[in-house]
């Protein structure tokens, strides 16, 4: 914890992250936002080979496809919901008297059919399910995205609000287990390249409650997580900063992702914490980017 | 309506833009987000020699802040609140019960410490508040965020969920009523190098109810507001896509801005409607980029 608050406070004095009063909640520096864009320049350089299709949704995706996607069952606690005002010239009257009272005024506010993004991926399966057969040769997306998660924290490797870059396979489960293992591959091969301490971890999703555990459990067992882990706040537990999760035929099946020969997709997606990989770049190289090591600046800017 | 709805269907059927379900909530092609960032670099060309503080918030705020900005006063409609589910594992139970049951489980969530940002500068006043006094000389700082307004619209130049590139100067009323000039200047500019037919007329924000009309013929009689606009959907009715607007010492007042000779802060700010300048590049020069004019790819992409 104290390493944590201490590192995150580092980061504040530095200007790099900002303050905003909500933990997990933070403003970037100009500096901050250039070593993530280089960082993904480099993801670019060693994914723009796959011919991958490149999709950018918003960090709000349709609240019946998040329904669908059952992630209330597995995650409630880490989802946000969007809620607006629905009410006329009357009740507003009420809502600002609320306001003025200091009281709790959010409570009148009502459901829209925007929930906030949770992983990069979720707005992908339903819209790929509408444009009918995937080749059987497979697809291929690249997607990032603002992903919200409602884990308020004092680890600035925990935000409330982070961006996350992914790509996705659908096809055979040889295919996107392959596309899974050559990710691992090149993720180890780029972490050496900027100079960061890794290793390769199996792993499984937080999931809620006690029932939880079993799933937990169970995703462990048969290996469909594992993530790459680089010590930030902690070394004994380090932080996973790219994750590698194949789904089986669970998302295929839910959305109804179907190869030309009609059997089912499996899928497997790769994902990059941006701003945990930036966070790790501080933590090892220093916060001034300029008297970062010759090899690392060299990885990232050319 | 039609034209509305036209535009947006080429847009879909062109995949530039992806339908997500809901109106006013849309992915976005690898093509698409080109043009963007294409066109931030012209801005970034524009302005870069002014010295501006770059800082990036992500797409929520701190919900105190938000409610210190007085926005559910003005504009409740469009406010975006995020909620989430904070119960135990027993309330989970109810809550799947409540969504297999096809029943509204959404009033359980209950409201977080964070808002969609409904601008991308709203953020940045208390950040800077708490710095102490802003130099005589004036500050100016560059901005860029997913912005929420909750307004479903079948129009694709109004968007639920869109970005917004902004400046901000804090100074003297000379400096800053200076500074809203010259972006008018270079607006119309800009847009004049990109092939795009544009005028600036007075504006005003769309406040709610009966009494916003009031604040909205007061913005409008004491100048407060220009838009730069560009017929997308409707030539009749053209659309936003650049505004201009000087604040007076109001949010200086109302976050503690002093200038060093203690003087109350005046605030302008400058915002450009991403999507829209990028949905008027392809209405008017077309849906295939590389059939634009040859001045206009020159301008975008040097």
């Amino acid at each position: 914890m104290d390493t944590q608050t201490n590192f995150l406070d580092r980061l504040f004095d530095a200007g790099l992250l900002i303050d905003t009063g909500v933990e997990g909640l933070y403003g970037r520096s100009g500096q901050f936002e250039e070593v993530i864009a280089s960082f993904e320049r480099l993801i670019d350089r060693v994914g723009g080979g796959d011919g991958a299709e490149a999709l950018r949704f918003p960090p709000g995706m349709n609240r019946a496809y998040f329904e669908t996607s059952g992630y209330m069952k597995s995650f409630p606690q880490l989802a946000g919901t969007v809620h607006s005002f629905c009410g006329n010239e009357l009740d507003h009257v009420s809502l600002l008297k609320c306001m003025d009272a200091d009281e709790d005024w959010t409570k009148e506010q009502r459901a829209t059919d925007i929930v906030l993004t949770p992983a990069a991926c979720y707005p992908l399966y339903p819209t790929v399910a509408k444009r009918g057969p995937i080749a059987n040769s497979g697809a291929l997306f690249d997607l990032q995205s603002y992903c919200f998660r409602h884990e308020p924290s004092t680890d600035p490797a925990r935000q409330q609000l982070f961006r996350m870059r992914e790509y996705v396979c659908m096809g055979t489960e040889k295919h996107v287990t392959d596309f899974r293992q050559s990710w691992m591959d090149r993720g180890l091969k780029m972490m050496e390249e900027v100079g960061l301490p890794v290793e390769i971890d199996i792993a499984n999703d937080p999931f809620f409650g006690r029932a939880g555990k079993m799933l937990a459990n169970n995703q462990r067992d048969q290996n469909l997580k594992f993530e790459l882990l680089i010590p930030i706040t902690s070394v004994a537990k380090p932080t996973a900063c790219m994750s590698f999760n194949y789904h089986q035929d669970a998302f295929g099946t839910k959305w109804g992702l179907n190869l030309e020969d009609g059997s089912v997709a499996h899928t497997a997606c790769v994902g990059f914490g941006l701003e945990r990989i930036a966070l790790a770049l501080f933590h090892h190289h220093g916060l001034d980017v300029k008297a970062w090591p010759e090899k690392v600046r060299k990885a990232l800017w050319g």
